[in-house]
């Protein structure tokens, strides 16, 4: 095979997650996941691969842009995910005999074809619940109270951001001016009314104040009494914010963003209440809210604020090996170590002097190291050494398993 | 949005995974990854997409027809990945500080344009470990190892059926003889022997002779005793089965397969060493071990075995919704139980009898249920209903989630 050399390159726009990356990632999924339990979601998976005609449904052709299309080998036209809320529009229409309110929860890579110059990435993570099914505002509730749980269960503070969309439909506000109104906490109140006037709007002034002044909207109240039953504070926890607009046309009333607290330029989840968007398959439409969280901002606002969230490596111990003839005793105490839960590895060369042995660990970020040769062996004992602090010191075997799950 | 109307329908070849195949496919996942934890791999990611030259570099244009190829917007070639071997090839290619031996676990999505008649998928699920930059047997023989503490963690008794590629090149056998020679258990010697002959080895005989007799080499005998020293037994875990050839041509050594006992034919995981693989873009070899899981036919065998493996949720309650006015005592019940780690869900609709809220957990698998109304708060009770044995009884709220998470 020799002569071929390939260049090995990840593609632009394209990530490896190494392990340092890996299990952070891995970690942070587990800990959403729990909580998209406890609220009662189950977990569904779908094909990365839909017919064109499903994912351009939603889009139209603005969209075609961003979607990775082709042909499959019978010449079908399809493309790649570009969303987990398509995908599932498909599915409660596919099966029709899912139980509603179906309540699931989706945890999936997506792609789109975004300019890798702009720091955004073709291949994404998303972490979506939805309700299907259900035109009661204890859905909306409970998607808000479920994903303020999730970023408590991370340690992050965060608050809901909460409108209605029919405020602005009341208000006679037209689609381009919504779109200015949400930029508020961007460009502030001052440019934000001159762009209305730009557009064309004579009383921007007047219509700035009144949807400041706007009160919550019957639904709003119902969504903000159940939040506040859940021990959810008003003003705190989630707020009605009436500027509050999100760019996705396909949301009907309820819409929201979970901004982390002190930094509201940093949204790390939207969503809302779409009840048409199923209709595009069914023919009938069928209510539906939900989020979606944008796992990779997540993970960087998490890993900022706690840098030792980050791991190199999982494993808690490295065995080393002292020569071929203690090569048994090495083996049985990973063993031994892994049966009681513990993460071990072996170093797997028989010839290598314990120095390479130990800069390996320390390299991979292994954390202890466990020394076995003859004297150890004919004392029953082993070395237990703490990389970090350079203490090393002599214990019994049988006790190692017990100590270092303990550390 | 009305009257567009899309088919919604998978792709041939393509599957959901709706909650009653998720939840055994993540229960399966979690645990095959604690496993490949406590042995030492460390988890890592790669993009689906790559670029078509890294895609072909192995395989040619032979797998060229099963290959998803396309266009990115860029107007490179890539494709999908096929298997998670070239990725991991590439990776350790372009971040050569990796520190190595690199021990590294990947379970994700691989694509082949199979023909879906066959019962073939075109996306599934692969789960791999592999060591990179040993040459030790001890490699070798911990990727067998930990292959077979997973099925047995699952609970499935299989054995390692293991070979050595060097024993058909020291017998001078041709490639396609030892295709030939693969297909004993399936034909039987009989019919192997006169495929031989068919195929123009007129001592056909003789070499069946001589394989079967033949001895494992130097580095299977160190392979067998280190995993005896790990508490395996031979002829009983692990086999010397001098006609195991495995179909791709990159291993150059060790090869085995994992089968589940009793049913020899059933092949769940596969693997070897490939000692020049990494040299595709390196230009220069480095040693490689591992072994790969078939998931589909994993879980096929698992919830064949042991149906009570497949859930339809995972959520264990249902708090039922007596009225409007008690809508805040089943929200806080709810919170109660989901703080004491209990996956609850709480009925959405203010209006629905409780017949139907009963039929709406049956219908979905939920097994508990919880009733309350003016009687039980005015007592500070609830009603548990299970629901496959009907029974109901009265206990104090205050006791539901103990109860709940020790039933």
């Amino acid at each position: 095979m020799s002569g071929i050399k390939i260049k090995p390159q990840t593609l632009k726009g394209f990530r490896d997650f190494l392990p340092e990356t890996a299990i952070v990632r891995n970690t942070i999924i587990g800990k959403i996941k729990t909580v998209f339990e406890k609220y009662g979601y189950d977990p569904i998976e779908t094909p990365a691969v839909e017919y064109a005609e499903t994912l351009l449904g939603k889009y139209g052709n603005e969209a075609n842009k961003l979607l990775y299309l082709f042909k499959d080998k019978g010449e079908r036209n399809v493309g790649l995910r570009f969303d987990q809320t398509v995908p599932l529009a498909r599915v409660v229409t596919q099966y029709p005999d899912i139980p509603k309110p179906f309540k699931r929860y989706q945890i999936q890579p997506v792609w789109r074809a975004e300019n890798p110059q702009s720091g955004r990435y073709r291949e994404f993570m998303q972490c979506d619940i939805d309700i299907i099914g259900s035109i009661s505002p204890l859905a909306d509730a409970e998607i808000i109270a479920c994903s303020l749980n999730v970023t408590k269960e991370l340690g992050l503070k965060t608050e809901m951001w909460i409108n209605d969309r029919t405020i602005f439909d009341n208000l006679g506000l037209k689609k381009e001016e919504i779109i200015i109104l949400d930029k508020l906490d961007k460009l502030g109140k001052e440019s934000v009314i001159q762009e209305l006037v730009q557009n064309g709007r004579k009383n921007a002034e007047q219509i700035f104040q009144k949807l400041q002044n706007s009160e919550p909207t019957p639904k709003l109240t119902e969504i903000f009494a159940s939040l506040e039953s859940q021990g959810l504070n008003k003003d705190q926890d989630f707020l009605f914010t009436p500027f509050l607009a999100r760019g996705l046309e396909y949301y009907t009333s309820t819409i929201f963003e979970l901004k982390v607290s002190n930094n509201y330029l940093l949204s790390i989840a939207g969503g809302g209440r779409y009840d048409n968007l199923i209709g595009l398959f069914i023919g009938t439409d069928t209510p539906a809210v939900g989020i979606a969280f944008g796992f990779d901002r997540l993970i960087d606002v998490l890993t900022q604020k706690n840098p030792t969230l980050v791991k190199k490596s999982i494993t808690k111990v490295l065995i080393t090996i002292f020569s071929k003839d203690f090569l048994s005793n090495s083996l049985k105490i990973s063993s031994n170590l892994r049966t009681s839960g513990i993460n071990t590895e072996i170093y797997l060369d028989l010839t290598a002097k314990l120095d390479k042995q130990l800069k390996y660990a320390d390299k991979k970020g292994i954390p202890y190291v466990v020394i076995i040769g003859p004297d150890e062996v004919a004392k029953g004992t082993v070395q237990l050494k703490n990389l970090q602090t350079k203490e090393q010191k002599e214990i019994p075997e049988n006790v190692i398993p017990d100590l270092i799950r303990n550390l």
